[in-house]
């Protein structure tokens, strides 16, 4: 039987890499990469800088290009999109799964942050075990996200106590609002400014983009006083780098 | 200025620990840790491990006992019973700061998973520092967290595409029922079973205890179906072991 890890490497800095991790990917024969256009050049240099670094036995990389996916489609759209370009991954991956890996084989994915936070590739795989083409059995192992490293570096915990914490998308945000009863949002994948949206009055907001790594860039505070400051950080960033990853915290004040 | 290093090491699984909080635990002079009570042998067992696989320069660990914390008040008291605690502890902390780190020291908390879900270290942390009495700086540094050992023990995501995640207590659940729109709940620091009161008609349930550890204990499947199941795994398990640690995701099925 195949087994494919799913290895988590953390959100940006090479240390968030966990012995479990590490261990993973000593004991993978092929490490299957997606050509992710935007944003591919740090990402491959860190999963070259984690290959040369930690693993010690033989192994190839193997590198597909990852199908073109509509990003532009409206909200309403989005699962339909997603879904439509995850079709043409999973073909994608059934491929490269059947073509490198032998019978007792072990790939694996190195996968941004922790594989279980939006991230297609176990989706993916699940879908591929289901066509039953390939055998394989997954292995999942969690790395430090981008919500634990936004949380780290202002040094805060991301609940308050007893209470919940949400976790959603820029665009779930920007087009309904705060979830009702949430005071603790953390958003991710936001590509529209959506927490500038908010009505800005009795939120506070923890900012952090590229974080983990030498580009890390923090802002705090109220957010009607540093939204603007968080909206031109954001585009002198994306400008200067090409793209941004950032993700943040919005906490509802005490009353 | 001293410095304290806030360390999340994982949920259970001594190789969750990262290659950062490796490196952090050996800049640190004294670790600090606190006498749990109830699964104390446990969490003092792997910590133990930890310190005597991976910290390689000398150093001293500090013992204080847990000021008693009142478990069993209503929800509506528990902010204020844990305020009266997190108070106790504050000056426990400051004490221990104070007396047993130079004045350029490095201490570390090792914290159990992730410093920012459901601990209070950080936030007791910031109540000393703004006390005024002792001069020191916090590094927290992720951990895996119980969330993310969950998903991958069950090699799920968490989220759906594009879609929210809540992280809330069994109390809350308990009290207020799965949080209006959230159809992706991970409930922690359940008491109460607080799973088996949801209207199981229409809820998966992905389940976990001692994740990580060679205890692990897994169920999953329609919650109308499994619920009982895990009632009963869940008190065999707790008279077995004297205590429980588990946490859970209800996710909604589609309609
Ligand atoms: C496709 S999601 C992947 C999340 C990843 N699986 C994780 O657990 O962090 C990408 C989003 O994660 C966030 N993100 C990832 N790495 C980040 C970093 N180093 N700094 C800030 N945000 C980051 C951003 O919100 C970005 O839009
Ligand atoms: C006080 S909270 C601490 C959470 C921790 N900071 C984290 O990030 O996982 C303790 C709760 O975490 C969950 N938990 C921690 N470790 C666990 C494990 N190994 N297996 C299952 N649940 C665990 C349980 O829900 C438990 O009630």
């Amino acid at each position: 039987m195949r087994t494919v890890y799913v290895i988590g490497i953390g959100a940006g800095d090479p240390e968030h890499l966990t012995l479990q991790a590490v261990a993973a990917m000593n004991r993978a024969d092929v490490f299957f990469t997606i050509d992710k256009g935007e944003a591919k050049g740090d990402l491959a240099a860190l999963r070259a800088t984690l290959l040369a670094r930690h693993v010690t036995r033989p192994h190839r990389v193997v590198t597909a290009r990852d199908p073109q996916r509509d990003r532009s489609a409206p909200s309403g759209r989005y699962p339909g999109a997603v879904a439509e370009w995850q079709e043409r991954r999973a073909a994608l991956y059934e491929r490269m799964l059947a073509d490198e890996l032998a019978d007792d084989g072990a790939g694996a994915f190195l996968v941004w942050g922790d594989p279980a936070l939006y991230d297609g590739t176990l989706r993916i795989l699940e879908q591929i075990r289901e066509r039953g083409a390939v055998a394989f059995e997954v292995v999942s192992i969690p790395g430090i996200s981008a919500v634990q490293a936004l949380a780290a570096a202002h040094r805060i915990p991301l609940n308050r106590v007893g209470r919940p914490v949400t976790v959603t998308t820029g665009r779930r945000l920007a087009d309904d609002g705060p979830p009702a009863g949430a005071d603790d949002i953390v958003v991710m994948l936001d590509a529209v400014d959506a927490f500038a949206a908010v009505p800005a009055d009795g939120w506070d907001i923890y900012w952090g983009a590229y974080l983990g790594t030498p580009d890390e860039s923090l802002v705090h505070g109220p957010l009607e006083q540093v939204k603007g400051e968080i909206v031109r950080r954001r585009g002198e960033l994306r400008a200067r780098k090409g793209w941004i990853m950032d993700t943040y915290l919005l906490r509802r004040r005490e009353r």
